[in-house]
């Protein structure tokens, strides 16, 4: 597996809130795709091109296929750690990976692969302006 | 209160999901107003007009106001009843109220008030075609 | 109407999700509510209890009424303001008022009244150390 | 990949509402680790277990992995099926397979990979008696 380290990556904080809690006390599962978005989002934000601006360019990044590991569950009013690294990138996907953790500790992996499509749902290849927006090195 | 025995009603039935319940093992209060929506548009079907058609006819009607009162919870698993009745309609407003029950015991009631929009969001009278979807007497 | 001016009070922000929103671009009403539920446990933690330490201490505090209007649309990617305001509280009731804004133009408003119930479910008046958070004026 | 014609299977339909979807109109991904759980639980019940009966005897089945991919949209409206198929068991692995699809087009795919633990969160082997459910023939 190759390294990360040079990668884009962000990562921001969330509070886990009472709705996002099951009856076992733990965050729900599928919640955890949510606070991929939440770190996704910010990447492409700090790397100089929101999503909502993709969206006025005309296109979307639907996701073809995502997965995730649950390692140990976050418990309510948490406050965890949601990282998203954008791994890979080729003309037609990109690759983006997430870390979960809590107080440095391991909870959930996961993963999104992406297309590009006009606003009309036509795949596209990835334009170099948008290329570009996932190969910047994040700022020291 | 005027009676609503005689106004355009529907019922349809939900099992409580895990991914609905909060720690408490109980379902999570926004998820009864997804319910209602779930109500709403069977109502809608039965009535002649789904949603989906009054959207492709280039019409939205978004919730200006919404309420509701929590009597008992319903529990993880629990089968229950919610009911969508059409209370009142003038030209510019549309008020549906709720019922959520569990074998004959009442849990929830609500309402919500709806306005006609267009596609660009511009408001609407009520046209007198989607007046009477509202108006029909249920059938027998 | 009295004054909620020296009642205690606290915001939150909010980047509108993609997971927020629906078909027509706009925040989807219940996800309101559940800002609602992100600005009130900020506000109880800013009081000196978290809603994580209420239910340590054997308490819940379940939602028994709710509601919301809704005046204009958050769209996705806005940065809103949710503020969270402990209107009124007696021994067995607690009324806390929300307000979502967007850049000072106010979006939504709502309310959630709550009953204090022991982890078995059973209705308890608010004692005097649970009364005290939700008086207490907020820091200048 | 060996066969699973013969393993045990359920399907279940569902109409997608507003709520599911996102601005693009059609289901926001994460929902179908929703639909996914609604599958699930209707086999269990069908093969003679329910998970509220597998909580009620002290346990739970948290999933430690899963993962989709989406082949096509589901739109509003849309009726969907959904398919749950238990493909594999260990002692202490559980793996469950899923197809969405619509008029027999598949839409997503998907797996969840569970283990067994007490109400405690302790680690435990699946015992006869819930390996048993897992096993049996789908009825003719």
């Amino acid at each position: 597996m190759e390294s990360t380290v040079d990668r884009p990556r962000l990562s921001v904080q969330h509070r886990v809130l009472y709705a996002e809690c099951d009856p076992f006390g733990v965050v729900y599962n599928v919640n955890y795709l949510i606070f991929f978005e939440h770190a996704r989002v910010e990447l492409m934000r700090a790397q100089g091109l929101s999503y909502r601006e993709l969206k006025e360019r005309g296109y979307e990044m639907p996701i073809i296929e995502t997965g995730a590991r649950f390692k140990k569950p976050a418990d309510y009013d948490d406050l965890i750690t949601i990282t998203a690294i954008c791994v890979k990138q080729t003309r037609t996907r990109l690759f983006i990976e997430y870390e979960v953790t809590r107080e440095n500790e391991l909870l959930t992996t996961g993963f999104t692969n992406h297309v590009l499509v006009t606003r009309e749902g036509e795949l596209r290849r990835f334009p170099d302006w948008l290329a570009e927006v996932f190969e910047r090195r994040p700022q020291a």
